[in-house]
C-alpha cells in the first residue's frame, strides 16, 4: 500500500484555454472530494496564460500568476506542471522538456507533442524519474489510455478502432441528420467553436492520426509512428454518399484503425462505411468512441465526449490524481529501451470491401467498361446503384465490392478515372463491418 | 517511478472453474507479454481445485497442486492468492480472510463475498498492508472498477446504470429476437451453461444487486449496502410485454441503477423499458454495459462481455498486473474509516414513468375504473393500448404514465388489483430514458 503522505501535491497549470481552464475549475471547485480520494490535498500553485484578464468563470485574482510558464520550472514548490498550451513544438515542447529535466511531473493533453516527440520526452522522464502522463490526449473523457495500460493489460490487442475526432463526427452527423452539405455544416461548426477557422488539422485527419499513433504505441509497445500511417480526411464526402450509404445499410464515420496483421501493424485514418445500427454507427455529434478487441476480453466498447472543457479536464485531473496517489507508470508503459521495432503493413496489403462513387456521362456501355476493369483486377462486384436523373446531368453510379485487395482496387480506380465517360475523380470509401 | 524489481510475483490460484481456469491459461500462455508489461515475471506458484483430473485444455501435471487451498496461505513463496471458488461464505471467505491476515494479496472475482463482507475484509487488508482487488467481480471484462477509481476520479457521479447480469440479458434478448417465452429461453440458457440449474440467483436480480452494491460503494465512498436496495428480477416479463414495449419504442433490460438524489442514494435493480435504439437498448446477449454520468466528463458508456472464461479472467489478471507493478489501492479506494454513512432514498421517493399491463375482463367501464384511480392518485396517463382479441379471452390492457411518484403508482396498482374486472396481479415496468 503506497504510504500516502498528507503533504499537498502542488500543481502549476500552463495554458488556461478550454482544457486548462476546465482543469483549474475541477481542482478549485472539487478540492475536498479530490483530497479525500487522493489521500492528500491537490493545490493550485501557479497559473499562466496569455491573457490574465479574460473571464474564466472563476476568481483567479488570488492565485499565483506567472506571465512566463517557464518560470514554473524554477519554482521548487511545484511538483506537477499541467501543459495545456498545445502544439507539437514551440513553448509547449520547451516547457515539457525543461519541466521533465528539472524532475517535475508533467500532465498534458497535447497529442501532437506526444505523437511527435513522445519518445524523446519519455527518455528524459525516465532519466529524471518524472511522470509524463497524457490520458487527456486521446478521446477526451474516455479513460482509454488507462484501459489499455491497466484494465486490459492481460490482452493481446487484435484490433482497435476509434472515432477520435469530435469535429469530424459532428460534421458527419449534422450532414446526414439535417441533409446538409459539408461546407455548410463546416461553417456552422466553426461558428459554434467546434472547428477552427483553419480547419484542416481536424477535417484532414491529422488530429485523429496523432491520437491513433498514441493508441497504437500503447497497444503494441512501439514508439508512436505518425509517419507510418495512411491518413485521409472527410472533405470529399458528399450528402449523396451518405444517402447511398443509408441505402446500403451504412453510415459514414471517420475512423482511426490499428491492427496486428500477418503483414505487420496496420495504422490508418480514413472515412469508413459502418453498419447503420452498429455501436460505431450510433456515435453522434462530438462524441468519441473506441472499440478494442483483445484476445481474452473479446470486444470492449467505450463511448464518451471527445472534447470540451469538462471531459478533457476530467482526464487531466485523473492523471494528477494518479501522481497524488503515488501511482506512476513510464509514459509508454514499457521503458523506452524496451519499445519494439515492428514492421508496418503497407496500405496496399489491406483487404476489405469498397464503396466507389463515379460521376459518369450517361451513355450505354459505361457500366460494361467499369466492370471489365473490375474483372481484369479480379474484383468481385457486390452491388450497384444508379438513380434516375435529369437529362444532361451527370449520373452518379455507385458500386460496392466484396472483400478485395487495396492494391487491386487502386489499380481499378486509376483505370476507371481515365475512362472518357467518367468526368470526375472517382471517390472511394472503405467498408468496415465493425 | 516504482522500482520494478525483476523478482517474479508468485501467484496461487484457488478454484479452477471458468474464471480460475481462464486466469491459469492467460498467466501460462501469455507469460512473456505479461512479464514485459509488468516489468517482472508472474509465476504460477500453486493451483487448487476440487477435481485435479478434469481436462482444462492445458497441461497442469507439472504445476504445484494443493488439495486444500488453505495450504497456500502457509506457503511463504506465494504473494498473491486468486480466489475463484465463489460464494459469500464457506471456504472462499475463510481463504480470503486467512490470506489477508497472513499479509498476502488477494485477487477475487467473488461479488457476493465483496458485497457482503467487503468492509470486514478491507479492514484486515489495511491492517496487514495487503491488496484486496476485485475488478473481475463487476461486469466481467469491462474495467469499470478501475474507471471509477482512476480514469473518472475527477468526477462526482450523478448516476450510474448498468446491465450487470449476462444471463438475464441473454434471456431477454432471445425472448424478443426469437419471439419465445421466458421459460423456454431459460431452459436453453441452462442447457448452454449460461444459467444455473437453480437460476434464481441470476433471474431474481441477486447477482446484479451484488455488483451494483460494489459500484455504489466505489462511486459514493460508502460501504456496500446490499440490504439498502430495491431488487426485482425478470420472471414476470412476458413476450407480450416486449411486444408492447416495441410498439412504444422501447425494449426491456434488467438494469442496476445507482444515483445521488435529494432524497439520498438511490440503489435499485429491476426491469426497465429503455429506448429501443439507445446504447442500453442495443446491448445484446451475454454482454454487459455500464453508463456513468459524471459532472465533469458527462456520459461515458462501457460495453463488453460480462461473463465467461476470457473476459472475467482478463480482469483478474489485470488486478494481478497492478500488484506486479506495485500499483496498489485500498479495496474501496478510501480507507475503511473514511467510508461515509450516507442516507439512502426510499423507493417510494422515486419519480419516473411507468408501464402497466393489466389482464382484464372485456366489459365496458374497466378503463373508466382504472383512469379514475389514476386521477385519484394524480397520475397523468401518457398512452393506452388495447389490442383486439378473441371473444372470451382476457384482454391485455397497457397504460403508460408521465413521470409520477413511485408511492402514487404503488397505491394505484394496489387499488387496480382489487377491481373485479382485473383478473391477474398487474405488472409494472419502470421506464428509463437513458
Amino acid at each position: 500500500m503506497t504510504d500516502k503522505s498528507a503533504e499537498p501535491l502542488r500543481v502549476g497549470i500552463a495554458g488556461l484555454g478550454t482544457v486548462g481552464g476546465g482543469t483549474l475549475k475541477i481542482l478549485h471547485n472539487y478540492a475536498p472530494i479530490l483530497a479525500e480520494r487522493a489521500g492528500r490535498p491537490i493545490e493550485i500553485a501557479a497559473i499562466s496564460s496569455r491573457d490574465r484578464g479574460k473571464d474564466r468563470g472563476l476568481d483567479i485574482s488570488r492565485m499565483a500568476w506567472v506571465d512566463n510558464p517557464l518560470k514554473m520550472v524554477e519554482d521548487k514548490d511545484i511538483q506537477v506542471i499541467v501543459e495545456t498550451i498545445g502544439g507539437a513544438d514551440g513553448i509547449a515542447r520547451e516547457l515539457v522538456e525543461k519541466a521533465l529535466l528539472a524532475g517535475k511531473h508533467v500532465v498534458t493533453a497535447n497529442k501532437a507533442l506526444i505523437a511527435h516527440h513522445g519518445v524523446h520526452l519519455a527518455t528524459i522522464a525516465e532519466k529524471t524519474g518524472s511522470v509524463l502522463a497524457f490520458e487527456a490526449a486521446v478521446a477526451g473523457g474516455i479513460p482509454i489510455i488507462k484501459a489499455l495500460r491497466d484494465g486490459l493489460a492481460a490482452n493481446r490487442f487484435r484490433h482497435i478502432a476509434g472515432i477520435l475526432n469530435g469535429t469530424c463526427n459532428f460534421i458527419l452527423t449534422l450532414m446526414w441528420e439535417q441533409k446538409r452539405s459539408f461546407d455548410d455544416v463546416l461553417k456552422e461548426a466553426q461558428d459554434m467553436g467546434y472547428a477552427e477557422a483553419e480547419p484542416s488539422f481536424d477535417i484532414d485527419g491529422t488530429d485523429a492520426a496523432h491520437k491513433l499513433a498514441i493508441l497504437t504505441s500503447l497497444a503494441y509497445g512501439i514508439a508512436p509512428a505518425i509517419d507510418k500511417m495512411h491518413v485521409e480526411g472527410i472533405r470529399r464526402i458528399t450528402l449523396r454518399d451518405m444517402e447511398f450509404a443509408y441505402e446500403l445499410g451504412y453510415t459514414i464515420r471517420l475512423l482511426g484503425i490499428t491492427a496486428l496483421t500477418e503483414h505487420g501493424i496496420e495504422q490508418r485514418v480514413h472515412p469508413c462505411m459502418v453498419p447503420l445500427l452498429s455501436p460505431m454507427g450510433s456515435v453522434r455529434g462530438v462524441y468519441n468512441a473506441v472499440m478494442v478487441e483483445g484476445d481474452s476480453v473479446g470486444t470492449v466498447f467505450f463511448e464518451g465526449r471527445g472534447a470540451g472543457e469538462g471531459p478533457t479536464a476530467s482526464s487531466v485531473v485523473a492523471d494528477i490524481m494518479d501522481i497524488a496517489r503515488g501511482v506512476t507508470y513510464k509514459p509508454f508503459t514499457l521503458p523506452v529501451k524496451a519499445l519494439k521495432s515492428l514492421p508496418f503493413a503497407a496500405m496496399e496489403s489491406l483487404s476489405c470491401s469498397y464503396y466507389l462513387r463515379l460521376s459518369v456521362i450517361d451513355r450505354p456501355g459505361v457500366l460494361a467498361e467499369v466492370t471489365s476493369i473490375f474483372k481484369k483486377e479480379q474484383i468481385s462486384l457486390k452491388s450497384f446503384i444508379q438513380h434516375s436523373h435529369k437529362p444532361g446531368e451527370a449520373v452518379q453510379l455507385v458500386l460496392t465490392t466484396h472483400a478485395t485487395h487495396e492494391s487491386s482496387m487502386m489499380k481499378a480506380i486509376h483505370a476507371i478515372a481515365k475512362l472518357e465517360s467518367v468526368n470526375e475523380q472517382p471517390y472511394m470509401i472503405r467498408i468496415e463491418t465493425l
